[in-house]
């Protein structure tokens, strides 16, 4: 299989076109049909597979960064029979189950990005459905703050999985329904048990769009509406946008190289460890930050870390150990924080922090076990400290390393640490660990800045174990030979849990309870069997069914 | 297979004793090994399979029933070496995955019933380690209020799912670590990955028991625990228990009977249809609801329907449709409902109202379509009105039946409907209905007491769907053969998310994040394949893993 890449710009989108026309743009899904990621399926109708959702991430993210104008964006189709038939199914049936389970991921990272860009950008997304919207494509016009549906014969929103396909709506889709439109139950239960779907004002009544149009005020409707909510961002109007360069990237069998990321792979010892190198230099106030723009060390590293993270989940899924690394000066990782802090309010720097979220919660949904190691000559400070709390485990060195000039191993925490960065489930990495002991974050607040040493780290509860150099590599060693041993099945399935301690909210719902249980029917014979609906559809036979009820 | 029958009492248990002492209680496991519920394995080391919790699950609910002066209860073991070995391996390995997962389910259930007795009984749970607690047996100890655990050398709590079995503890052990004992995330995945589990001060340290004891103490220091939890009870002293009586029952290849509920069994349209009938009479005042005990209406209804809920679970897999009825006079139910309402302060009124609320619940979790039909004759009204609450569906007769002189289909509302049986997440099925508008909760409420029409309740939002004569026979069997040519497995993932609209608790993501994994790793490979960690556990051959992570 060839090396999934998610890196691409506006100028090779096969799928998508954006369309600008000042504080609103226009993302047209308009998908090639021979444009798939892999051979022996058609992409026809809109329908999607990972090559359409990567351009859609893309183009999310260059919405934010360089097009401080933009305020809102219409999703439309590009196509004059459909607005998009959903996720491949071919494309599905075909597909291994660690692919299928890891798509779905992306695409929810994605529409989850999409509502971020809603509720913390000002740029907000609304969604013209012309044409059927079935499975993902409703998904996708779910994911945005406001759906409009032409009110004519043909155009309909639908998620048909179930009596199709014998599958879920993989991308949010029941419980955007229930948490998000808060339909009512057995409305959505009809809903989703119905092929052909539901058009015109029982959309409306049923709480599935927003509202109808006439076709003859379709394009007034939409374009009045894009204006209305693009009035209320705090959007700058007069703003430069920053470009996102390419990455420099050096990929090779050992693993792959960025300016601020490296990655080595151990495939024997089935681990990969991922060192994040901090600035060697940073500019002096805001206007250097936005003449920096995407080599400004925070931004440049959230997105090395981001393609580094699903390269690991695409291309290395032996990988089972994610072994996160530091290296650098911590006071300068400080005073990366402190321009991020300073000037907050700036649209950019929030962009910056938003994604550096968003990267954060993609490192918590990783299905790898994630081990930090806080060593001499790291610098696990303020930003970089949240990988150490993303951790399932972090050990860290005490004492001085005999014979090495490197810093002593030290944590240190900044203001970022305390609410700049929620996980999922709405609260910073420091509260989630510390639920049974809320008094324990005031305790670590109260040393923000400090260079904290593997005593002070272990009392105040930042770290899992401290060893010294005598049994520093021994105990590495053995726990990642144990990590290694275990079931990655059961692994994947445990840390799905013990990260989402405390509350649930709809995107942690939809990677614990919808995920979870779309990863069970993309077990089942029902489905994915020979006789299964996933791997009959179209084949003009009926799927056979077990009738067992678990 | 013989029919698995959860109906015991004390005389007959091989598993448990109940020794009583004023107002506290031990409820001693002490397994039988040749106890087994199935041939092929024995249950060593107190390790349990459904026959062992289908005892505790009777004695839990006695304990409630017929011991009102019973206000601390004391689990421990009744073996010298062991505490408990968890769920018997063997038995899962021989099991098909539908009855692991009903069995999960149901130990689920069950220790949620010693919760909701030390939260709203006044009979609150402590547990007595002494000897290994591991899985399931640390999990049961977790289900109660306060752990203790001897310090010795040997007693230890322990979750080695992972390291041993390549599965999940089962029965919400990873949710009471993170949400009910709130164990730092890194400690509990510490916990997870040793086999051996943890034991003396570092158990309390982590917050996975309350206290150790030493050996010396121990007798003293469990009874004084439980006298101290006993003090703050607001059970009374002075009053008699009920005698929950044997269930009058005829099982036949057609079905179930009971005095009050009527199960018939279609298994070529796979189909339950289970009718609640109505109270005939019912008692005066107060003390004829005591003097009734057992035989009371709405007590009689909860056992009836429990029962008949877990003999369609596990011995009617296929029946994926349940098909809810009611047969009687509404006015009967509402009187019943102001009898329970007006004495809602006695504490077997209360317990009958918790009761109720367990067993609706054992309805929202039961994995089949739950389809209810409003007819002529029917008294869907107040606790009744439940069953169409939880139903995915309920579609309500229009009209009069020509040629017939029942009443005509009436939905009716009582005080119960507005909080007296909360669902999982929190909220009544009413308030979960109509998360997206709330007000529609406040105008149903305006209506209690009304006998609603089917325009009515179709206005109120209250049912799904209405017909007249002459469309009803035809609607309901199209809805009915749709419904039954479904994957049973998308039906029921797609029923376990929409049923769980609106907020998560720790009840919720036991029965979805948790089990919803749980399921999947039920499937895979690498826990059940021929070369997988529960086939191969015993053998002395390690297990062999595929290594890749989704």
């Amino acid at each position: 299989m060839n090396r999934i890449d998610v890196q691409t710009d506006p100028s090779r989108y096969r799928h998508w076109r954006l369309a600008f026309d000042g504080p609103v743009a226009d993302l047209i899904m308009d998908v090639d049909p021979a444009g798939g990621l892999f051979l022996g399926y058609e992409l026809k109708l809109n329908s999607y597979d990972l090559a359409v959702d990567i351009e859609l991430a893309d183009a999310v993210q260059r919405l934010r960064f360089e097009h401080p104008e933009v305020r809102a964006v219409v999703i439309r189709s590009g196509k004059d029979n459909v607005f998009c038939a959903g996720a491949n199914i071919r494309m599905l049936a075909a597909s291994s189950h660690g692919h299928k389970v890891n798509f779905c991921k992306f695409t929810n990272e994605t529409r989850l990005a999409i509502e971020d860009a809603s509720a913390h950008s000002g740029q907000t997304y609304l969604c013209a459905v012309n044409g059927p919207a079935a499975g993902g494509g409703y998904e996708l016009a779910m994911a945005t703050e406001h759906i409009l549906l032409v009110d004519d014969r043909r155009s309909s929103v639908a998620l048909p999985e179930t009596p199709l396909l014998a599958v879920l709506p993989g991308t949010g889709g029941l419980t955007r329904l229930t948490d998000k439109r808060r339909v009512r139950r057995d409305l959505a239960d009809a809903f989703c048990s119905t092929e052909e779907g539901v058009r015109g004002r029982r959309a409306v009544d049923w709480r599935l769009v927003d509202e109808i149009v006439p076709p003859s005020a379709w394009s007034r409707s939409v374009a009045d509406r894009a204006q209305a909510l693009a009035a209320s961002s705090d959007r700058p109007a007069d703003a430069a946008g920053i470009s996102l360069a390419p990455l420099e990237r050096r990929v090779s069998d050992a693993g792959v190289d960025y300016p601020h990321v490296r990655v080595r792979i151990d495939r024997v010892a089935r681990r990969a460890d991922l060192t994040v190198l901090g600035p060697r230099d940073l500019p002096a106030d805001l206007a250097a930050i936005h003449a920096a723009g995407s080599s400004f060390w925070p931004l440049a590293v959230a997105r090395e870390l981001d393609d580094a993270l699903l390269h690991l989940r695409f291309n290395e899924p032996t990988a089972g150990l994610l072994v996160l690394h530091t290296e650098g000066d911590s006071d300068a990782v400080i005073a990366a924080d402190a321009l991020l802090e300073a000037h907050r309010g700036n649209w950019l720097v929030r962009e910056i922090r938003l994604y550096l979220k968003r990267v954060l919660k993609r490192l918590d949904m990783t299905a790898r076990s994630l081990i930090a190691l806080i060593e001499p000559g790291s610098c696990f400070a303020g930003t970089l400290a949240e990988l150490s709390f993303a951790a399932d485990r972090t050990l860290m060195f005490a004492g001085a390393l005999g014979g090495d000039n490197r810093a002593p191993a030290a944590l240190r925490l900044s203001a970022m640490n305390f609410g700049a960065y929620p996980m999922g489930n709405g609260l910073s990495r420091l509260a989630t660990r510390f639920l049974g002991e809320p008094d324990a974050v005031e305790r670590a607040r109260a040393r923000v800045g400090e260079a904290l040493d593997s005593a002070a780290a272990e009392a105040l509860g930042l770290v899992t174990a401290t060893f010294d150099e005598i049994d520093w590599d021994d105990e590495v060693r053995l726990l990642l030979e144990e990590r290694a041993s275990f079931s990655p099945d059961a692994l994947t399935a445990m840390e799905a849990n013990l990260r989402a301690a405390g509350p649930e909210t709809m995107e942690t719902k939809i990677f614990g309870r919808l995920t979870a249980w779309q990863n069970w029917v993309f077990q089942r014979p029902n489905a994915v069997g020979e006789h299964g609906a996933l791997k009959r559809y179209g084949s003009g036979v009926q799927p056979r069914y077990d009738p067992e009820r678990t």
